[in-house]
């Protein structure tokens, strides 16, 4: 069985015609043989209404009641991509996270998928059913919805790829691929025929908004054949698999990321463990640290910068707030209009020419750098906000990408 | 462990306002000392909304996905309202009708519960938790979602009464009682300080749309204490119970059903087993028939007449359309613009007066009678749809029930 796994996101299935167009892309998929399971996200808005809702009613509900809430958005788009199939004569089947054996952990609102048990599935598909999931979701041992957080629905359809030994994952999104920049601010930006999981990596963390983070860590790890690719133009999209071709570019592609909090501990006391009591508190509230920059102690004190991301900051500066003369510290910055820009390319260890290319290009247009980050494939600056979109285009022609 | 049963119905959880106020009958019954269990309907006009969205794409999509997606709209109910009372600083677990141990047989859209598996309810009870309950839904044996059909909630309040042995099952709603009539209709109509679960039954299925048939019958059949309450006034309701109080009044109420539909089978086959064939094809759709009436044969053939609820009659007459040659028929007529009127009372069997009575009434004020129907508690007429409020008064005016 030539099992595949299609992922639609919320605007490609918003409304009754864009459902048409789905069905017809998983249909096709059906008719060439293959057993397909369909992974969906939330109608358009669905989840911004859904959120609404909540806040007019409580504005710090549980998290355990906001799954219970946000769950019936993949539930509604499910069960209206499942009746649009079955009106064009094909049998369909659509299951919640929890009908589809979709084990969590018990973090809600960010749970992480520990199990999936197939044999639902597996079951439908020997029926020859298409098989709809729900996106987002599952169960935890309380036998209590959760969900994985926005975007989450990348990761189920990875989970369930890797799960079903799929021979492919396919993620349909409004984009047609993984380009060389956003589109919208580098006009000549180029599609990446492939990529590897390393540098996809590094650009869904980025801000590339085309895949989430976890679903391309899973992937690798369990080498599952992601592609992305348009919900609306057929078109070939981009592969993300094991190892890239060798190519002569190094730099495989330039993200910029607004959704950046700079948080600064001024004046915290210059005594060892500081930082890792900051970073488990933080860690304690499932707040991923980007960015760090610890100041050289200036006798009794000391300074701690770090990113993190905006739909944290609240949350962040409250625990750091409660805490503040435990740490010693004198006080919290809170900087909003900041930007990471990054490049990314699997050659860049090995070819210390890419970093100061990069700074040439920002200083050729006049941008100031604030603070600097690199890893192995990538090299991130923290600028501005309002320059970020020159700086992508400078770097864009700087290194050549069109 | 004193457990009650709370149920609300869909235009007292509409808003946040409302929820508020719906919270708050529940936190009193708490305070109280009391295990709380609410039952919920799905907002407003959500149910109304979700199937525009069904119908968008699919006009005839398959009962099992309408109840993927109905479950929905009693998910986001209940989370909000636990939400709402999360608030108000009380503990509370929200449970949809799988978490809440709800198993019903598999007939999607009409489900029935067969029963209940309470252990999850009760060990937050003992947590000393408020529990809210979707109404409306279960869960099959494929592990599927089903729903009960339209007033679902009610039957599962009562069934969650029954199997929790509650003390009491209150069902709020937007009236303060079972009424001599609808008091929309007769002015000077008069609340009924309690009835017996038979003329309850009787008025429930008659249309006076303040409980939905099926939760009296498992009331009586479980002895369930029921009390119909206004959602919004903290008056007296009306208790549901087994025996009525002896009283001199022979009738109880007046009702009407406007969504009556009257279907004649013309030019039957004058054979035998022509009815029996009908009915049982009805009921394998799960059409109840109510008032039947034959003709007396005209040699070779006779008609057939009955009444269904107007929600069947697009099934009803496609099935009997399918099988009109082998019924042996000429043609199916469908009236639509009929209503059923009712006198209920316990004490009518013995006093033969009542149903003269009646059809004077209707003399009096010009209202020709269709159809007549009598059982130990009750006489229904069909006339004219355009006369049915006129019929009510008149008919409450002749039996003095102001």
């Amino acid at each position: 069985m030539d099992i595949i796994v299609q992922k639609f996101g919320g605007s490609s299935v918003a409304d009754a015609k864009k459902l048409g167009n789905v069905a017809g892309r998983v249909i096709d998929a059906y008719n060439e043989g293959q057993s397909v399971v369909v992974v969906v996200s939330a109608q358009g808005d669905t989840t911004d209404d859904l959120l609404e809702k909540a806040a007019e009613v409580n504005p710090s509900a549980s998290k355990r009641e906001m799954d219970v809430l946000l769950s019936t958005g993949e539930q509604i788009s499910m069960s209206l991509l499942a009746m649009t199939i079955e009106k064009l004569g094909y049998p369909v089947v659509s299951l919640t996270g929890w009908q589809a054996g979709i084990v969590t952990n018990s973090k809600y609102g960010k749970a992480r998928i520990k199990s999936i048990n197939v044999e639902r599935i597996i079951k439908e598909l020997d029926s020859k059913r298409i098989v709809i999931v729900a996106g987002f979701q599952g169960l935890n041992k309380y036998d209590d919805i959760t969900t994985l957080g926005r975007g989450g629905s990348d990761t189920t359809a990875v989970a369930l790829a890797a799960g079903l030994h799929a021979k492919a994952c396919e993620i349909y999104t409004d984009v047609d691929g993984v380009y060389t920049a956003d589109p919208r601010i580098v006009k000549n930006a180029k599609k990446l025929n492939d990529i590897s999981y390393d540098e996809m990596l590094e650009l869904a963390s980025l801000g590339a908004n085309v895949l989430q983070n976890r679903s391309v860590e899973m992937a690798s790890k369990y080498n599952v054949k992601l592609e992305v690719k348009s919900s609306f133009e057929k078109v070939p999209g981009t592969l993300i698999k094991g190892v890239s071709k060798v190519e002569k570019m190094l730099v495989r592609g330039v993200t910029k990321d607004d959704n950046v909090v700079l948080l600064s501990l001024v004046n915290i006391e210059n005594t060892p463990g500081k930082a890792f009591k900051i970073f488990s508190m933080l860690a304690k509230e499932n707040i991923n640290v980007d960015v760090i920059l610890q100041s050289i102690g200036r006798g009794d004190t000391k300074d701690i910068t770090f990113t993190i991301d905006e739909s944290n900051a609240v949350t962040a500066v409250k625990v750091l707030n409660d805490n503040l003369s435990m740490l010693g510290a004198q006080s919290i910055e809170c900087a909003r209009n900041i930007s990471k820009v990054s490049v990314v390319g699997a050659g860049m260890a090995s070819n210390p020419g890419v970093a100061s290319l990069m700074f040439e290009a920002l200083y050729d247009v006049g941008i100031n750098i604030n603070m600097i980050s690199t890893s192995e494939i990538k090299i991130s600056v923290l600028i501005d906000q309002k320059d970020s979109e020159k700086a992508v285009r400078a770097i864009h022609d700087k290194f050549n990408l069109a």
